[in-house]
């Protein structure tokens, strides 16, 4: 998703800048000098993708979650292969960040060998944005998937309390002189913090997007805000959800069904989440040079359809991200005054200043 | 999705009747006697699981590609492993309802010796109701994924005319006394024979649904049947839609990007369809019934959702079909009288008869 630019007071920050600062939070948060880099990547990526819902907005949540012990600092990180081409990670109540990368690296792993490759993860967190494994699935010349639970946010279809998580659908394929092809959603039709802007300003919200707290549908902002977001596609999107939940949880063994903890309401344990990575190498079939090719030439057909009203172009998965990532690589990362108060404190927590702009 | 009851006039046959009825028009039109099994079977199951879109109405169309020799009635059918635990089948353009069969089982079989097992497919034509291939793996005790290109019928976001296909997304996981769990959906938002009836009635349609030849949003019935249909979810449909494409044509080396002939209306050569199947043990975290135990937690908590304004129950992904199916077994299928006709053309085709009721 595109970033939220409605708020206008910002700073700019150059992404080595900011990477080094959030990693040093995490070194002084406890995390080995490997996995604060891990951690501070993720972070820093989601807000040059223009992810800035999972970029470094969320570093006082998982530094909280270090100092009170329900995010293992220091995780023992462990792999079983339970079948040729396929393991199981337990996460040892690790950061997300860490955890999935490890998932998808074992997985990728797993495909280099027998052509495809299945890990399903335990004892997680929150993830983070889902397009970073995707990327790096495609850095490894695969494609890729990601699947992962989540605390309970939307109702299920029929329903009108928060049960299924967000829970984004991601995959993606390698590609050549064009965008990655990368696709990261989540099953909700619209993000919350949009709710909250229309109701902050009073705003009317479009039909069929939220559920206010007595069930009912409604176009009224703050109703919807203080209800329930719906997923996307109406069945369709709760179907994905409910699936996500199925390959994450109810297989992997890790949490599910309602029992992933919020990570940032529920400080009571561990988060339980589980996540779901498949690798499976681009060349299968065809050689990957054949493979690229044919990637460029469904893009290009897709790129010369002829515009719908109030189109201007046509952009594939994961193209508006990357034109963010290029832009805020040159011209540095936007950052909201309120994100930086609570970067701030983070720091003075950790006894570090934030960065000298 | 449920069955299209709007035409009023039809006739209730067997399911058992119906299948040798079927089974005996495909065995005329040259097929072998295990291949016009399949093929019976996997069109009566469509309709008795009430998606009568995807059943028995299809046999005309099957039927005259056999004839043209557009799809080969003797296909010699190859599967070559490419890696340990992936398969390329080629379909030799046979009838994509028995090549799919294959490629799924197939998948299956690489499933129970490595974890997981892959398999694209190329060479092959419109495989039915995606179901079938989920209902194959849940049967083998496995988790699966079917996808599939198609012909071109939505547009992409942004776009205006027919270029990606209706691609369903299938997956489900097997359950114990409890529907199994069977995600199937096209990446359209609405059948397009909802739009034809809504033309012909003169009836509205709600905003989303379609855009006029012009690519212009409209809500009248005949302007958007003569448009095209829109992707489920705006960009998120078509990401679904582009993915499936990705997977059963880029990967496989099947035809894509438009390439994928209309099974109806081109007949000037096989279609070309690619597949992609997936099928991963349910029992590779936990033992089987430890998994099925899990899927009935999950299941029952879904199930005991407070109801939103306007529904009576929480229904999972394949539950409304499988009722449909238990009902049909009992008390028969319903057949339109159109399609009677067109059965009945076929049958004397044939040199059959259509069944004495």
């Amino acid at each position: 998703m595109p970033a939220n630019n409605y708020k206008k007071d910002s700073i700019i920050i150059a992404s080595s800048q900011l990477h080094h600062f959030i990693r040093n939070i995490f070194l002084r948060n406890g995390l080995s000098e490997e996995h604060a880099e891990t951690a501070a990547y993720a972070l820093v990526k989601a807000n040059l993708r223009g992810v800035d819902s999972h970029g470094v907005a969320r570093v006082p949540m998982y530094c909280e979650r270090l100092r009170l012990g329900v995010a293992n600092p220091q995780p023992q990180i462990t792999v079983s292969r339970v079948a040729s081409a396929v393991a199981l990670v337990d996460g040892d109540d690790g950061l997300g960040l860490i955890v999935g990368k490890k998932g998808m690296a074992e997985a990728i792993h797993i495909a280099h060998e027998f052509g495809i490759g299945l890990v399903g993860v335990k004892h997680s967190g929150h993830y983070g944005m889902a397009a970073l494994y995707i990327l790096q699935a495609i850095e490894a010349d695969c494609v890729g998937f990601a699947f992962t639970n989540a605390s309970p946010a939307l109702p299920v279809w029929g329903g009108r309390d928060q049960f299924l998580g967000t829970n984004p659908f991601a995959a993606g394929a390698p590609t050549d002189d064009i965008p990655p092809f990368v696709v990261d959603m989540a099953c909700s039709v619209i993000a919350r913090g949009k709710l909250k802007f229309a109701a902050q300003r009073g705003e009317p919200i479009p039909e069929g997007l939220a559920l206010d707290k007595n069930g009912r549908p409604t176009t009224d902002g703050k109703e919807a805000f203080e209800g329930v977001v719906l997923p996307f596609g109406g069945v369709k999107g709760t179907a994905l959800s409910m699936l996500m939940e199925v390959l994450s949880g109810v297989l992997t063994g890790a949490a599910f069904g309602g029992e992933v903890r919020n990570p940032f309401t529920d400080l009571e344990g561990p988060q339980g989440t589980g996540h779901f990575f498949l690798a499976l190498k681009a060349d299968l079939f065809r050689s990957f040079d054949e493979f690229k090719q044919r990637m460029q030439t469904l893009t290009k057909r897709v790129k010369a359809q002829t515009l719908a009203e109030g189109f201007e172009e046509i952009q594939i998965p994961g193209e508006p991200e990357q034109r963010t990532e290029i832009a805020r690589l040159k011209n540095g990362i936007p950052l909201t005054l309120d994100v930086v108060e609570t970067l701030k404190s983070e720091a003075e927590l950790a006894g570090l200043s934030f960065p000298t702009l």
